[in-house]
């Protein structure tokens, strides 16, 4: 079953007639047996989602040709944002973190049962906790320090490492450094970062102390894109877990815990599948 | 935004290529601006399922020509068991209740808020108790004595009720007898139950001591349609609630009673619109 | 069972050595059987909270005698803030409502259900519209119009109605208009409101719209008491609810009414039940 | 803080008055400071539930003047089956587990973040696979094969092993061997399993595929204690997460594998802080 090779194509255009006709007109036409599909409309913007994966068993056109043939053909003609994907090439990804590792294990025991379907190509911290984890499963580390003074050049070192291994994602697992606008431009859509609340409650730093101080009665976190403005991004998933009178901060920072493991798995997973398509500052998920 | 009238085609069919093409292509040439579209390929049955719903403002076929074009140019020819639906054509409901009302309640207030888009035709009753609720939401009420001895004159009663009334749906909202497989047969995949536990378990009567005796710390409910065997038919939705120690029987019956709310009115809006198909003894909800 | 009486003693004080051997031992003295015991020991107040419920069947002292000897031998050497409560004295509650009926309908469908040990005197809407609901559960419906100059002369009107019922607790469910911060200290703690999101996140007007704005992917509720900061008072109990981006603005509002009425039923019972102390800006439930 | 030592104190006893006040009386002649008690009358048996925790800082028994003189002026009197453990004696933790490895990398690692208290003294395995993992976070492994006609020698082993270190709780991590009666006797109330599926549904084999046949929309965890009867022991917790029919049976038993993680790890972590009573065949959970 592993061995089913699929493609993904992924649309996002102004809502028009004849769009779903025209673009499974078009699989058919060159032998695609389509597995599954979603459309969704959203109202408010009046633009048009679609996600449709075929097996490439019997698809006639390889990357090239379809790439050109379906731009000229279906694209263009509706406007359309769009991109292919490939079951076969996983992305390659960079994982950022700090000190605390409860993220960072969490998807690398994912990756290695199958869950993730990724190349981890490296692990990037700003202190060394994390080597031996990354030793344990056998993913090249970068110690990155970096001191107050000298951020920009430590990014120059980071940025130069996501170029030489063609990183497509970056997530940010509980990596407590505030990224530059050039970084995250430079990596816009393809940045996921953990935040530890329920967003919009608690953006910025102390989430939990500012949620232990209010006196919730749930606590939550939020995985979402990263974008210029601080833990504003498109949501792409959320948890909540129950806390009562008895937890004292502590006890909402582990728990907590499992909240962010849930979320930022899920998310990376959806990503990683090209389940995720972005709509303005929201995002649309075909799970 | 209510006025916008729509059709809704719900397909099952064997899997092949082109099935997405073909249908989409033919309603493209009909004028259909297409508002959402849901595909599942199920792996064991080899199985496709489909659910397209579209704007019924430019499209040029009634519902007579619909149904004979779709037939000939697509349905015959992909052996699709297939059916129409329109927004505007609300399903015709009956809802039978013994003693237990608070589901009852909660759908007649959800359908007065405008939530369950239904045209509720009648609730049935073997008791007198829902009598004031059906008058109170100006629902016209039947009350069936059910003798042990004279069941079958009773369901008869029942079987003429809906026929009178062209009953699209029967919802068992707590109602604690047992159909007969006559009536279960000629209402086959239109009637939804409440069951009062998380099935397969604590399947039968009383399932909120069982669940007490055993100790277990969730309950739960579950809506599914009704098949000849008792609480084994599809499930359309589950739903549990967390309990300690310290609820007795008595409010295990009681957070019981809002898992089963939850649960029933889902999977009526659901049917209501159109979004559950049955695939073997499993339903795909396109939600 | 139902018959069996019981009294409820809550406390809250200093920390301090003694405390639950003083009380236990008191009530002891005088032929109580301990029902229920709870305690709590906030570490940032260093306060200590306490709830026993027990059998008043064969109990000594009557509630005067009870109040005199508990204060001058137990509750004044601790510097306990202390009530007792009687499960045979249901509290007098009165319902504010708007025009959205939602919470209203559960609240008193939970009330003729037994959930709810209640004395529910009287129904007070600015709107006409729960008129025939408070009919059809017997209820006092009181008609206060809120005119925006007049707004004074209707919360007299309210006040004096809350006194000649000796209301113990006013709930607001969905009452749509902001107390006078006098309204609110002659019934501090006494007021439960439903706030329609997830605080502290859209607090004021239009939640849901601000939650569909920002794109979130859960929904939330908040029963809270009220204080003179609008949605700033204590929490009492938190719900959530999964969205999607198909869920358009008005599915929010749909989905948020579970949300709603979940945490207001279930804030008003623990209070109902004496569940609820003060500590600070937060709540200890002792469920 | 995390330096306060504290005794609990946990009771089982026929309901009788005076108990709270004998207890709570009896550690306050002896200096202690309540941190916290809970107590529970189970209704159905009549018998009274108690856990008290309290500060040692200027408690004046050590641990066999306590035994001698609670058993003498308090237990013995009540009849109580009682024990008491102390916050700075962690239980003894042995883990037994096959090939799948989610919950036991889960386990240490929240041992690691100091989440679960406890002295892991061993891994037991009938395969290697764990091996790198006990390795990695420093734990001694015990490869024990077990083979269809010598799992007596097996057990015998396993058994020595425990006596060896001294084991307070055995935690079966997905360990796919039934253990034998003999052993159960052995550590009967001190053996915790996760079953994968929601108790009492789908005991026995192959729980996820049973789940998939049916169609259910949520997928469940039990952590229980296990007793002679397979499945059977009481329940602990247990956790549901949801799925769809676009989950196939892969998708069930990966979404599943995050409900063991988390109905696992709370109820050794209950366990470990000693909130667990058996109550017949049900818990009580001081939480």
């Amino acid at each position: 079953m592993a061995a089913r090779q699929s493609a993904i194509l992924l649309i996002g255009c102004p809502d028009a007639k004849g769009l779903v006709a025209s673009v499974s007109g078009f699989l058919y036409e060159h032998g695609a047996n389509i597995l599954s599909a979603d459309e969704h409309r959203d109202d408010a913007s009046e633009r048009f989602f679609m996600r449709i994966e075929w097996d490439l068993a019997d698809f006639e056109l390889d990357d090239a040709a379809f790439r050109s043939a379906f731009r000229n053909r279906v694209a263009e003609r509706f406007h359309m944002d769009w991109r292919v994907e490939y079951s076969h090439k996983p992305l390659r990804v960079a994982v950022f973190v700090s000190r605390y590792l409860h993220c960072l294990a969490d998807l690398l025991h994912r990756h290695k049962t199958g869950e993730l379907a990724a190349d981890i190509r490296l692990i990037v911290s700003n202190h060394e906790d994390a080597q031996r984890h990354a030793g344990f499963y056998g993913i090249p580390f970068e110690y990155i320090p970096l001191q107050p003074d000298r951020k920009a050049e430590a990014e120059s070192r980071q940025l130069a490492l996501l170029a030489e291994h063609g990183i497509d994602l970056v997530v940010l697992a509980r990596y407590m450094q505030v990224l530059s606008p050039e970084f995250v431009a430079r990596h816009a859509g393809r940045i996921i970062n953990v935040h530890h609340s329920f967003l919009p409650a608690f953006s910025g730093a102390k989430p939990y102390h500012a949620a232990f101080e209010r006196g919730v009665k749930l606590i939550g976190a939020t995985a979402h894109y990263v974008t210029e403005i601080l833990d504003d991004g498109p949501i792409i998933d959320q948890e909540v877990i129950r806390v009562s009178h008895r937890d004292q901060l502590e006890e909402l920072i582990e728990k907590g815990r499992d909240a962010e493991r849930m979320v930022l798995s899920r998310a990376v997973r959806w990503h990683l599948q090209h389940r995720v398509l972005l709509c303005g500052k929201k995002t649309v998920i075909f799970d």
